[in-house]
């Protein structure tokens, strides 16, 4: 096979791959219909109707380019375009569901780029020798159940069968009803269970801006970020803001004043890929004249070292501790949410960078990050991640972007890298 | 005259006074009750049902200590004690209103502590020499109409006509209307003016902990402070808090946390009486995983000196510009309020400084913090104001509480210098 791969002039692909753009930007407008408010922005949560239409609109197209099409027990969508050979093969895609007013680009590009790359490579070169599958993975914002990640999850077998009652939505609608109302059968959940893939990618819009900053075409993503959500609350007094000399308070806005700046001089000394961020934050009793007696706020911290984030996080911790003993208040703090790092599989990220430089597209190797269902699905599967970029670094808003111009490079490294892998 | 006063054993007073703690006990308790909640707060907003219960018992009391009782037209009730000498006489009283949810003190302890001083002075001496008024000032707290101290408004001829129908409160209920509602007659306002006035005093709770802290029966308010209200906006960029480099971002809460700290140093640094705040503080989007894009803060700064004040003033707005700069953020500064300080007089001040001593009880010379009737009448009557001690500086809540043996020495104060004064 080595062979018929040095043959493979990679401009062919690439070529291909931009006289279909008008294919590619069809797929994303027709999807996008589904779920689009007035306001522009899309709401479509897993197993809703918008989410259920656009799913069969994927099912139709898996069909037109000649994919056999089936859907799983969690209502994970797959179209394989069947190897000649057997054995493990390859998979590609992304998630299908938004969040409230979201675009059209998070999730949905990366299976509309799974489906054109298999698709395109299918027109020019016939069937794969190995299994090459297109995949909807059915859930991965958590806007709709308390658990995020269900298609994933699914697959690598990381799903409970007692989490299909259990997670129920905000109007009291299990993830086993929601699933059967759309058709599937969540009894054949642990059939959802792949062991027999060799690699998954996943294309996503970057949501930041380091790739429109620098001109860069693609991202090779290396690792997916390790994140820690603490919740902090300062209890101070309240006083009297005319009456009360500056000497006598326990202001509990200015004890989280103090944190909110070190926690970002923290991030920002520890430099790129160190974040933190306190994004949400209330104060009472919240009137002009009174001395604020309660404030809380929420901690992001992310590092792919889960070394340096467990220092972010003890460093946090004392920052909030001495934030709190200089204006003689109270503090807890308390750890909301945390996910692992998940380093992405080296032989599979040397495939991307390779192939990049084949096609002649421009890379960089970054760090997610946000969290995708790829940190999942390495678990078990080797798996890396190609990121395009996202105007203006927006996501999870009508206003997400990505021009056509841009979103082609991507497309061809995912077409090229199946071709390396799979023909 | 002068002969009675130096005969005078101010022991005599005092000692009535503390004999008769449980008739001010009673007056307090029973005034109390009027806008009592099962909470435990009052709820007595001007020419309410429960406002006007309070007022009718006050009225009898005035009557009962042998006062001549009126209410002009705007409705504070006058309590006379007639002097045996015509010519201007002298007046103390405060306000009956309460804010939502406050509690038996603010207010109302300055009228029943003058009920108590001119009827003990009556019961044991006869009618005074010149004219003695108990005073209930209809409004301070400005909790029902857009404007406040209709009372001492009326008084000092400051209470414009065409305010009785512009004022209205949340119902839309003008001033004229709620105050007919009680029977009174709004067409008389402009006969509420009394230029026949020698002085005014004021006794008040602190509000504050200077008195508790120091152990002091008595303040003496020099001033009451001037005071500015600041609304500032921060506009920085929402952007994914996982996503975007700290060295990319415009976190708008980053520089309002700045300018928090900053605003609050100022303050400190120029020390007592200045005070800077930050009461209120909203967060937009206020997502844990989103940079704030947007923070609107309120800022409260005061001082007496209007020189300072207008120092300060400056100051905070080069604050929040330097903050937002740091951040590449947009700022926006709104003078929301503003009061000019009242500084109190000085004769009637010294009267006070002078009586104290004489009582034997402590006294300390203060800024009042707060906004008070006070700083509306000595624009136009010589005042002053007396402050007794506020347990752990509370109140505008059901945790105002002044013990009975701490306001004995107030009302001593109050009638000793009615005695110096009017006798």
């Amino acid at each position: 096979m080595t062979q018929e791969k040095t043959q493979l002039d990679p401009k062919e692909i690439y070529d291909y791959v931009k006289k279909n753009a008008r294919l590619v930007e069809d797929y994303i407008e027709t999807l996008g219909a589904s779920g689009m408010q007035p306001s522009g922005g899309i709401i479509r949560p897993v197993f809703s109707a918008a989410w259920l239409e656009a799913h069969r609109k994927l099912a139709a197209w898996m069909r037109e380019a000649g994919l056999e099409v089936r859907a799983d027990g969690i209502g994970n969508l797959w179209g394989l375009s069947k190897g000649k050979e057997s054995g493990p093969g390859y998979a590609s895609g992304s998630h299908l569901d938004t969040v409230k007013e979201g675009g059209k680009f998070d999730g949905a590009l990366g299976i509309l780029a799974a489906l054109s790359a298999v698709r395109f490579l299918k027109e020019l070169y016939g069937p794969p020798r190995l299994n090459l599958e297109v995949v909807q993975l059915c859930e991965e914002e958590g806007s709709r159940f308390s658990k995020s990640f269900l298609g994933s999850r699914a697959i690598t077998g990381n799903f409970p069968a007692e989490e299909l009652d259990q997670s129920r939505d905000a109007e009291g609608i299990s993830v086993r009803q929601a699933a059967r109302a759309c058709g599937f059968d969540p009894g054949q959940l642990a059939a959802a269970q792949r062991n027999d893939l060799a690699g998954w990618l996943e294309l996503h819009i970057e949501q930041g801006r380091l790739l429109e900053t620098t001109h860069t075409d693609t991202g090779i993503v290396q690792s997916i970020t390790g994140i820690k959500h603490l919740g902090v609350v300062f209890e101070g007094q309240a006083d009297h803001a005319g009456t009360t000399p500056m000497d006598l308070r326990s202001d509990a806005l200015v004890a989280a004043a103090q944190a909110i700046t070190n926690i970002n001089s923290l991030a920002r000394d520890l430099g790129r890929p160190a974040v933190g961020t306190v994004g949400k934050l209330s104060v009472q009793p919240g009137a002009t004249n009174i001395v604020p007696a309660r404030v809380e706020l929420t901690v992001d911290i992310r590092h792919p070292d889960p070394a340096t984030l467990a220092e972010l996080n003890r460093r946090a911790h004392e920052i909030c501790q001495n934030a709190a003993a200089s204006q003689s208040c109270g503090v807890q703090v308390e750890l909301l949410m945390e996910k692992q790092a998940a380093p992405m599989t080296p032989a599979i990220v040397k495939a991307l960078e390779d192939c990049a430089a084949e096609l002649g597209i421009s890379s960089m190797p970054m760090v997610s990050g946000a969290g995708h269902d790829s940190q999942v699905m390495v678990e078990k599967i080797p798996s890396a991640m190609i990121f395009v970029p996202s105007k203006d670094g927006r996501s999870h808003s009508r206003a997400e972007f990505t021009p056509l111009e841009q979103i082609m490079p991507g497309i061809a490294l995912l077409a090229q890298v199946f071709y390396r892998l799979a023909y």
